[in-house]
């Protein structure tokens, strides 16, 4: 590898502006800081160049501006990846490709029940701009407010409403992408069904901008649930939430919308965040579950919820519970959800998961991790909670309050390995949700068989043979390996 | 390309008898024939062997076999493509390689909502064994006595209960794959969220085996939907039809799991097949729909069912129409749907298509190409029908009773000729859901842009350079290319 210095990048970014133009470019520390720097403010990093395209074509330049130049390229929507896929690791060979500025919505059609929207599209922009059509774009994250519709797809992202509606993937018709040698496939298709052969566009959907730079996505949209019913529920332990799920899905049919498990710890850690919150429920109890069913037209869905929560407590399934009377009132339900994240970050860094496991043993999984953990770090505190409907669980580590920066990163290495073992004995994903990236690039090498590598290689090869498109992110490749 | 001779296949029996052994191979014309022939006995093929591995390592065995002596691959589940997606076409070049025999279910599992079963295994079977545990396989099409799992993965299959749970694609959940080297891939996961980057089991679902040959797969299942309500509603036509699947969308929810448009000539041509049905609606109307809801549990199917037809009624969007009162009931409605296809097979050779347009332009769609075939092949008989709330249409066309085969041939050329160029107005797929095989595929690609071909063709570089899977199919590669 050659040196560069940084006379070799000024002539870079020269160069870069030459072809072009000034107004695509950032290139002082001070502008490309907020485009380098994680969402959790865990790294800060720096590129040649923070290069803002305001249209497909200029995409397409861009790309080819940096073969050229021999620069690779790290596409970037919203920055609010929690794995640092959208983070120059080379700052000296990189630039961050924002599609910030492309962001408009092209069609909403409620006719047809789809809409095409560029990548830099803001996701609550776009949701809030389908309700005004009468019409819902399921995709629900705590980032909404900033996350970026490219990046939602090319993160494949998951959120509280994936057990009715799914994750990203499934809610794409079709894409537009520039390809790594600048070429631009439009395959914005709003049909439904649509099996001409091999589906190209599976291949950029969670691929992390590996394969090329999604621009724009057409999606399906959904009748506006109109009726929404939330409870939050009380209960025994997990196994029971589970047991509660298996039950809800039979008897509500597709009609929930949402499933999330909270431990106690999740309302402590939610009012350190929100002191104003109040406990919605006046018993302690050893797990909670937030549940939402939604429906629209002619469904009753407060019939069902009242129904479904009078035969689980008369079974002593679920002990306590209350339903949001008002549209305020679920959303302070909600407040606990997200609060609990915000109270975990007040604590200082920590150790993050996204597992999954199969929902039969996810229950076992977890006492065996927090048990684990109990026994060899008993200062920390895990926190599991998550969409344990879909048998994702985001089992936390908090190191104790007071540990030093040196102390917190050693039981952050410590819990993350332990936590992973018990993982790997269960057989489940490090990422169910997150991704890659490149915080658990090694973590997921590691458990590469020799079959995925050669496929994923052969991928590689195919589409970027030159390795231009974010290198460091999933898996480690040297040119002609 | 060197000739090769009949002494040459008895070589290349011999030596792929002495590899695998006996038991594998089919060799005799007689023996072969079912497996040559396709479902609707258009084409009748012939190959070097016909061979029938019993578990994913003779697969494998058999692929390295063929690799050895330089034979190419068409994979085969069922035989009821409507393509020729697995029928040979070089017949001394290739083998036939029958999944039929890895028919095993591994697991069905209802405390996770998902089952393993091995490609060979016939759908309506696998439906049985897991109602027989309380869950439900949603994929249902007419096929699913003879077709077989893996079949209908490699092709994407659809059917008639997409609108609520998608094609094929959607219920996959994890694939056993062998590789063109015969390598063995195990992607039977069964997490239902899994974000670890390229998500490479979507390369295979809809490939129709050119990437590799799928012997297991892994589901989602679905509660048993213990109600359904299925109707039969005579409209004005069907542009309301599409007026009703809006209103239903919004007014049932996601509840509703099947809405199939029928013209009135549908009834004709199904008593035609069955000549003791009874039509269940006294007067005629110009248009008609089979609608199901369904759900489980505490979800009052009925009462939303009688409530939606009372307000469309009503309005007058419904003029008359059939409430199914028990199961056997439900049964006939569905047998004018099945009994059409039939009906049309009655009528001799005639033309198929399975286009798709978006849903706003179906109504006219239909009207444009019906009114030119009408206007330049006024002897044939138009029929469009199908799953239109996915804006997936049949539009066949019989010719006239008493045409030869000539003459129907001639038809079949014009009126597809005809209807295509209607549809590439509309910018419609020339393939909803049966896929590209190699009867579409000479349409396919002369609709492929340069760039959507230099994406397949590095794939098929990438994981099968020597073309040895179902060469011919959906697309012509030449080596070397």
């Amino acid at each position: 590898m050659t040196i560069v210095s940084e006379h070799d990048i000024e002539e870079l970014r020269f160069s870069l502006k030459n072809r072009l133009g000034e107004a695509l470019l950032l290139t002082s520390q001070e502008d490309m800081l907020r485009y380098c720097r994680d969402w959790h403010g865990d790294v800060t990093s720096s590129a040649v160049a923070v290069i803002r395209p305001r249209s497909t074509k200029e995409v397409s330049d861009t790309v080819r501006a940096c073969a050229e130049l021999g620069l690779a390229i790290i596409p970037q929507g919203g920055n609010t990846g929690l794995v640092l896929g959208g983070i120059p690791d080379e700052p000296k060979r990189q630039i961050v490709l924002s599609l910030e500025r492309m962001n408009a919505i092209r069609t909403i059609d409620s006719d047809d029940f789809s809409a095409v929207v560029e990548a830099g599209c803001i996701l609550s922009e776009f949701k809030d701009a389908v309700q005004d059509k009468g019409m819902f774009f399921p995709l629900s994250l705590g980032a909404q407010g900033s996350c970026r519709i490219g990046g939602n797809v090319s993160t494949n992202a998951g959120g509280i409403n994936v057990l009715r509606y799914g994750m990203t993937r499934e809610l794409v018709l079709g894409l537009e992408v520039v390809l790594p040698d600048g070429t631009i496939w439009n395959g914005l298709s709003t049909l439904r069904k649509d099996n001409r052969g091999i589906d190209l566009k599976q291949l950029f959907i969670g691929a992390e901008g590996t394969l090329g730079i999604i621009t724009a996505v057409s999606v399906k949209l959904y009748p506006n649930p109109e009726h929404v019913e939330t409870a939050l529920l009380g209960l025994n332990s997990l196994d029971d939430a589970i047991k509660l799920y298996r039950r809800a899905r039979r008897e509500c049919c597709d009609l929930m919308s949402a499933f999330e498990f909270m431990p106690p710890v999740a309302f402590t850690l939610a009012i350190e965040a929100i002191p104003d919150l109040k406990m919605p429920i006046a018993g302690d109890y050893p797990a909670y579950v937030l549940m939402e069913i939604s429906g629209s037209g002619l469904v009753d869905t407060a019939d069902l919820m009242g129904r479904f929560l009078e035969g689980v407590m008369e079974d002593g399934l679920v002990l306590d519970g209350v339903i949001a009377s008002s549209r305020a009132q679920a959303q302070s339900l909600w407040l606990f959800r997200e609060g609990m994240n915000e109270g975990q970050a007040l604590r200082g860094s920590h150790m993050r998961t996204d597992i999954s496991v199969p929902l039969s043993k996810l229950a076992a999984f977890v006492a065996e991790a927090e048990a684990e953990l109990a026994e060899k770090l008993p200062e920390c505190l895990a926190v599991s909670y998550g969409h344990v409907g879909d048998g994702n669980v985001h089992l936390n580590v908090l190191p104790p309050n007071g540990a030093t920066p040196q102390e917190r990163e050693a039981f952050i290495y410590k819990s993350k390995t332990l936590v992973n073992e018990v993982l790997d004995r269960y057989v489940g994903s490090i990422s169910a949700e997150h991704g890659i990236g490149r915080l658990k690039r090694s973590d997921f090498e590691s458990r590469l068989s020799d079959v995925q590598r050669r496929m994923i290689t052969g991928l590689k090869n195919a589409f970027d043979p030159d390795l231009r498109m974010n290198p460091g992110c999933q898996i480690t490749l040297q040119p002609d390996s």
